[in-house]
């Protein structure tokens, strides 16, 4: 049975919430990693991811400049990684000189993948969105890496960035 | 360490992947219900959601039609109404009537909450956005629901649809 309650109130049964990370460089050749929870496949055939970035994050300026960004999902080794890069940002710091994550080129785009990642999907930017708060960056997936060795995703378990694996 | 893959080997690592049922009404007022994991949120303030949905389903006409849909989030009993729901169309039966799943009328929408479900988010359709073989359905929160026992939510675990609760 239902009960009607407040958006902040029901959007708590929403955990585990996926993580990925978005990497795309600015107009310096910084590459800037941004963690997000909201992203979604969209396409099949062709192969589309899309995320949400809100609309006051650098990740706007690098996205739009670069009009390309990876998606990596990070393992369930990579908490702390993935606390840092949501929690800072790319106006102030450089991500990767902050805080140590390996990083390889991109095969197809101007931007890297994670090492450590479970999988790293190359994107181009195909459109984008403004809703509410946020923009909606769809990406044509153009190079997928996946870990040589099996990993677990990390996701958001519980409020309050409580990170972890599920099982 | 990375290595390229194909995109259809590179996907198989985002299990465990969310599942809501969205649900939205035809011009004959029949309550359609089709589950999806290709769902995000989109916007904190004013609070939006999106989904996904391919452009051959049903879903496309009930929601265009209606202008408003729900999204829910299926516990994890609710396995087998969310392969029902995913697996037959809409344009062919009744899938309410063939598949029984205990349903509220909406309160803001023209559209029913599921009263099993985790939690119910109604929606009006904001904006759309074709994507591939898919169309983006972003959509504005305007009321909730949580169901009054603790329920866990549902999530697809493994490759052919395989569903589960995840811990």
């Amino acid at each position: 049975m239902q009960k009607q309650v407040e958006y902040q109130d029901a959007i708590k049964t929403k955990y585990p919430e996926q993580v990925v990370i978005a990497i795309a460089k600015d107009r310096n050749g910084k590459a800037n990693p941004i963690t997000l929870g909201w992203t979604m496949i969209v396409s099949g055939e062709p192969p589309m991811m899309a995320i949400a970035v809100a609309k006051t994050h650098y990740s706007i300026e690098t996205i739009t400049h670069s009009r390309c960004f990876t998606i990596a999902f990070p393992s369930s080794e990579m908490a702390d990684a993935a606390l840092f890069f949501g929690s800072n940002s790319g106006r102030d710091i450089d991500k990767f000189t902050e805080f140590e994550c390996g990083t390889e080129p991109a095969k197809e785009i101007n931007s890297v993948v994670l090492s450590d990642a479970v999988a790293n999907f190359e994107c181009t930017l195909e459109s984008q969105m403004v809703a509410g708060d946020h923009v909606i960056f769809v990406g044509n997936v153009v190079a997928c890496h996946t870990n040589i060795e099996p990993k677990k995703r990390l996701y958001t378990i519980a409020p309050g960035h409580k990170l972890g694996s599920v099982s």
